[in-house]
C-alpha cells in the first residue's frame, strides 16, 4: 500500500482526550509539556516558530484542566495546543507577517478566529513562521521529515509543527496553495474550507478574494472540530452563513463517485507520485467508488482544459488584487519588500481593471462548470502537489493547488502517500458549502487507506 | 418649486475648471485658496475637520497647476480638493476613526482609494470628523445651514463641509445611512455605490458586508468623477467588478418609470417633508416620468411590507458583524467605546451565527425582490431622510437608509428640497450594478427640479 506513515511517530490526536482528561488519566498541562518537549527537541531543525510562549500556554492549559476535572470544558477545543500563523493578529504576541516592516507590531485585537479559539479554551502555543506577506520568498522553516526539502509555504511554520509532530493541531491561511501545499510536504492533515467559511478579520492578506483560513492537525477529525469551532464562534466572513455542519466530526461517509483530475500540474509531476496516487485511485475503486475521469463527460474534458488555464488565471487575479498595499509598500518601504515578491509586484503594476474583469468573467466559467460537475459526483480525486517538497528552500509548485483558491471550493490534503520517503498528499475537492460532507468523504478515504482512524 | 438652494452660495463645482486652468483663467492653487478661506470662514462653527493639511494641499495643487499648465492633468480630478473621512486610512496624517483608543495613530499605507486620489492629482486637504468608529455616538460637527441641527453622521464632516460650502468634494463611508443621511442633513449630493463598487480596503469598518465607499460633492457631475475615479485605479473590493461607467459623467437621461417608495420611515416623516416630496413626485410625474407605487404592481406591495421589517434586519445583521472588533475594544479598552456604541454591543453581543443565518435568508428574499421591480423600472424613489436633520447632537434617522446598505443596492441623495429651511434629500436608488444609469436619471431628475446644472 501507499500508505505514508511519519517517521518519527504517530501525528498528534486530541480529539479523543476529552474522557482522559476528565478522569485524570491525562491533563491539559501534561498534554501541552509532551508538545513543549517535542517543539524543543525539535525546534532547532525545524525552525516553525516565529514566537513561543509557553509560560502563557502553561497557564491557559492549567485553566482548562481545572475545568476538565469540573467536567465543564468550554468547547471540544478546550485545551488545545494550537499554533497560529505569524499572518494572523495575537493581541498578546508579537504579529510581524514574516516581515522586517512589521517587526514588533503588536496589533490591538485578536483576529476573529484566534479570539474564538481562545473563548473555546485552546492553548495559544505561539506564532508559526510565514512567509514574508504570504510571498515567494523562502522563510527559515525546514521540512521536519528531510530537513534539506521545503516545508512549503506560506504557512511554513503551522505544517511543520503539525507534521513533525510537535502538536495536535494550527492554522494558517490560503490564497493559492499555502494550506494545502505545507500540508502535503509535510505530512499533515489540513483544510481549506469554502470562501467565507471561516472569518478572516484580522488576517493580512494580499489577495482577498481567494485567500481563506485554513487548519492543520495530526487526525482529520481535529481539522474539523477546530474549524467548525472557529467558524462557530466567529462566523464565516461577513455576509457568509459559516462553516456548516456540527461541532463533532462527522461520520466516515463513502462517496459513491469522484472526478479524478489531472489539473495543471499532472505534466509536473514525477513518475513516483503518479504511481502512488494511481494505487490510491485504484485503492477506492476496488473498494466499489466509481471514478470518473476524462473521456467519461464531455464536462470533465472541459473541466480539465479550463483548469489547464488555471495558473495564468490565479495570476491575474493575484497581481491585480495584491496591489493593494503591496505596491505602497514597495514605494514607501523598498527595502523590506523581499525580492521575489518585489518582481511579482513589478510585473503585475501595469494591470489594469479591465484585465481584472476578464479575469473574474473567466473566474465565472470554471464556477459554473465546477458547480455542473460536483452536483454529479461527491467531490474530486487529485494530488494535494506534484511530488514531496523540493530539495531546497524553494517553497514549491502550487499548481494542483489554485484551481480551490480562484473557485473557493473546500479541498483537504490527506497525508496517504509517500514518494522516497518524503510525504506527498492525497487532495480531495468538493462542492462550494460542502464542507461537511468533503470531510466525511475524507474520513473514509483516509481510514480506507491507512487501515486505522484519521 | 420645492427645491432647496443652499443659504450662502451655489455648491461649488469642479468639473467645468479644467478649460480655465489649462487657459490660467483659473488655478488648482486659486481654487485651493477660495477653499481654504471658506474654511477658515466656516470652522469654528461648523467643526468639520479632525486634521487639515494645508501646506501639503498647497503644494499639491502647485504641482497639479503646472501640469494642466503643460497641458498633461493627470484625471478628471487632478487638482480638486477633497476630503477623507477619517475612518480611511491617509499615510500622511493621523487616522483615528473619531476615538481616543485610535489618538495619534498614524496607517503604513494609504487606502486604496485614498492612493487612487492622490495618484490622479486630487489635492487631499485633509481629514473629517466621524462618529467614533462609524457607531451612534454624536461627534463634535455641527450643520452648516443651522448649527443647531446635526449634520449626520457618521460621515458628518464630510457632508458638512461640502454642503456648507467650503470644499468641492469629500469621501466617506455608508453601512447604514452615513453617506446619505449626511448629504440629505446638509444639502450636499452623494453617491452610496453598489456593494463592492469601490474598494474599501484600508477603511475601517464595523459592518462589512453592508459597509460601503461613498462620495459627496456639490454637484452630482463631480459626485460621479470622484467615485468612478477611484474605482478606476484601486478596483472594487477585491473579487467585485468594480463601478462601471466612463470617467466622464454620463448624461443626463429622464427615466422612463420609477417606483415611488415609503419604505418603514414613512411613517416618522413629517407633514411638510411628505408634502415637499409629493411636489416633486408630482412634478416628475408631469414631465411624463410614470410612477408606480403600492397598488400599481403586486411586488411593490410586497416589497414595501418587507421594507418594513428592513431595521429589525439590519440590525441582526450589524450586530453580529460588528463584534469584531468592537467586542474585544469593549473587553480590553472599554473606557475608548462611547456610551450608545456600548449599549449596541452589549445588545449584541449574545446573537449566535443562527440569528445571523436567518437575517442573511431574509436579505436574500428582499435582493431577489428587489432585482425583480428594479428590472421593471429604472430606479426607485423615495426621501432621503424622513426630515431635515434635528436639533440637537443626535445623529439623526437612518430610516430610509437602511435597504440599500442590506440590498448593496446604489442610491443618490440630491439637495432638492428643504423643510423649514433646511435642507431635505430626495433620494433614487437603482439596480444593483446599475450605478451609471441611476446618475444618469439622478442629473436628468436634478436638473428637472433645479432648472439648472447639478
Amino acid at each position: 500500500m501507499a500508505g505514508y506513515e511519519p517517521k518519527t511517530h504517530s501525528l498528534i490526536a486530541f480529539h479523543d482526550r476529552a474522557a482522559a482528561f476528565r478522569d485524570g488519566a491525562d491533563t491539559p498541562r501534561d498534554f501541552l509539556e509532551r508538545c513543549i518537549a517535542a517543539i524543543e527537541a525539535r525546534e532547532g531543525e525545524i525552525m516553525a516558530w516565529a514566537h513561543l510562549d509557553f509560560d502563557g500556554a502553561r497557564k491557559a492549559a492549567d485553566a482548562a484542566g481545572a475545568r476538565y476535572r469540573e467536567g465543564r470544558p468550554l468547547s471540544p477545543v478546550d485545551g488545545l495546543p494550537v499554533g497560529i500563523k505569524d499572518l494572523i493578529d495575537t493581541v498578546d504576541m508579537p504579529t510581524e507577517y514574516g516581515s522586517t516592516l512589521f517587526a514588533g507590531h503588536r496589533p490591538k485585537q485578536d483576529a476573529a478566529a484566534v479570539l474564538a479559539l481562545r473563548q473555546g479554551g485552546a492553548v495559544i502555543i505561539g506564532k508559526t513562521v510565514t512567509i514574508a506577506f504570504g510571498g515567494g520568498d523562502p522563510a527559515k522553516t525546514r521540512n521536519p521529515h528531510d530537513t534539506r526539502r521545503t516545508p512549503g509555504g506560506s504557512s511554513s511554520g503551522s505544517a511543520a509543527a503539525v507534521g513533525a509532530p510537535t502538536i495536535p493541531a494550527a492554522i494558517g491561511t490560503h490564497a493559492r496553495g499555502s494550506t494545502i501545499r505545507p500540508a502535503s510536504f509535510c505530512g499533515a492533515f489540513a483544510l481549506k474550507p469554502s470562501f467565507g467559511a471561516i472569518n478572516r478579520q484580522g488576517v493580512f492578506s494580499a489577495a482577498d478574494s481567494m485567500d481563506h483560513l485554513g487548519t492543520f492537525a495530526g487526525s482529520l477529525r481535529d481539522v474539523w472540530i477546530v474549524a467548525r469551532h472557529m467558524a462557530r464562534l466567529a462566523g464565516g466572513d461577513p455576509g457568509h452563513a459559516g462553516l456548516y455542519g456540527g461541532a463533532a466530526p462527522p461520520a466516515p461517509h463513502k462517496p459513491m463517485r469522484l472526478v479524478r483530475l489531472e489539473m495543471a500540474g499532472w505534466a509536473e509531476t514525477d513518475d513516483a507520485t503518479k504511481a502512488a496516487f494511481e494505487e490510491v485511485v485504484a485503492s477506492l475503486a476496488a473498494a466499489g467508488v466509481e471514478i470518473f475521469a476524462r473521456g467519461d463527460d464531455p464536462a470533465i474534458d472541459d473541466y480539465e482544459a479550463r483548469l489547464a488555464d488555471m495558473p495564468g488565471l490565479w495570476r491575474d487575479l493575484y497581481r491585480f488584487e495584491m496591489r493593494w498595499p503591496m505596491l505602497q509598500y514597495l514605494a514607501l518601504y523598498p527595502d523590506d519588500v523581499p525580492p521575489r515578491l518585489k518582481r511579482g509586484l513589478e510585473e503585475g503594476a501595469g494591470l489594469t481593471q479591465e484585465t481584472y474583469r476578464a479575469a473574474l468573467v473567466r473566474r465565472a466559467h470554471v464556477k459554473a462548470l465546477h458547480g455542473e460537475l460536483a452536483s454529479r459526483a461527491d467531490g474530486f480525486v487529485t494530488l494535494a502537489s506534484p511530488g514531496p517538497g523540493p530539495i531546497g528552500m524553494d517553497q514549491g509548485s502550487a499548481v494542483f493547488n489554485e484551481p480551490s483558491s480562484v473557485l473557493g471550493a473546500p479541498a483537504l490534503s490527506l497525508p496517504l502517500m509517500a514518494t522516497g520517503g518524503a510525504p506527498v498528499g492525497l487532495q480531495l475537492m468538493g462542492r462550494i458549502g460542502g464542507d461537511e460532507a468533503l470531510a466525511a468523504s475524507g474520513l473514509w478515504v483516509a481510514e480506507h487507506i491507512l487501515g486505522r482512524p484519521a
